[in-house]
């Protein structure tokens, strides 16, 4: 691309190496800064280069965190001694815009996954183990994705950790909302029958 | 969304305010520059901070540029005789990028549209009528869409500067490579049949 301009050349640069930006999605976005006002883009510089520099893992579940602990770890009003096992920040955020859970998080960053070289030691797993040798856990929830790494993980951390007497329960797998029988795998239907609800647990969702 | 993070929080919604990204690209992105390194992220920010406080738009042609004059109108290679009037900073990207064109340009930075309230005052025509009246000017190319605005902007422009023997011609209007007839319509067509060529300037094309 043809840009006579140094500045802008950097700019559209920079922006284009952001997953999903090509040259002249970030062109366009640059020449709609030029019309804003210095002060808001400004803004958005400062934003993006305080939370690069700034932002935290937290100390106990590994979640993104502003200081040394997360909001959700320091806030006494969440069931601490509930934790809800994820694979990354993204299913934190995903689980909380239900508004269902009210305890906490343990962020893996990851799955076991021995063909992509991943084994549980480049995982968030020993924290896990220690946060339940200090503190009194009641269940642990697996909010892990149905796959073959994410059952992988699962039995692994669950054989971890059985000799601690904690309830360890993970997320309904079934028909999502909305699907329809006839397209679900026989694996998703079979387990949907097998792990069959009384009505009244229907009714009386959300 | 449910972020527990401020500093997640603020990047998150000054990136949504970009055109084009919502909440959840925006999320995207800051979690993928998250895993960036700091040094990299320093490079994105600054270049969007530097971009918006330095860039200067060009004393004679109305483009963008890094100091007062940009680089085209300082470029002693470029014929600077000829002036191709654009509507905005785009299009002279897109002309740029044929590499066809070595004359300068005047970026209007509108069109008339008496709808919209734009007047001739409120574009970039007062300084084209200087740079006509200083320096000797031998064509003027009006690069303009073909719309009712560009059309009336092209109007006045040229009964602006009829009186200074400037030959002013507008690009080609005719079927665009690739059209299909049959599709096209009968203005398009019309033109394109009484403004038609002789075969050899079809076979110079580069």
């Amino acid at each position: 691309m043809q840009i006579h301009s140094t500045l802008l050349n950097n700019a559209v640069t920079e922006l284009s190496k952001l997953p999903g930006v090509g040259k002249k999605t970030a062109l366009r976005l640059v020449l709609h800064l030029i019309k804003k006002d210095k002060e808001d883009v400004e803004k958005l510089s400062a934003s993006l280069s305080s939370m690069r520099n700034q932002i935290q893992f937290c100390n106990q579940c590994g979640n993104i965190a502003d200081a040394e602990w997360c909001g959700i770890c320091l806030n006494t009003h969440r069931q601490q001694n509930i934790i809800c096992i994820v694979e990354n920040i993204r299913d934190v955020i995903a689980i909380e815009n239900t508004q269902q859970y009210n305890g906490t998080y343990h962020v893996l960053g990851g799955l076991i996954s021995p063909l992509d070289g991943i084994g549980p030691d480049q995982l968030n797993i020993s924290s896990l183990i220690r946060r339940v040798q200090k503190q009194e856990v009641g269940e642990i929830i697996f909010a892990i994705s149905p796959t073959i790494q994410g059952d992988t993980t699962i039995f692994y951390i669950q054989k971890k950790i059985q000799s601690y007497n904690i309830t360890t329960t993970t997320i309904a797998r079934g028909i999502a909302f909305g699907g329809e029988l006839e397209y679900a795998d026989e694996m998703t239907l079979a387990r949907s029958l097998r792990n069959r609800l009384p009505i009244h647990q229907l009714v009386n969702m959300p």
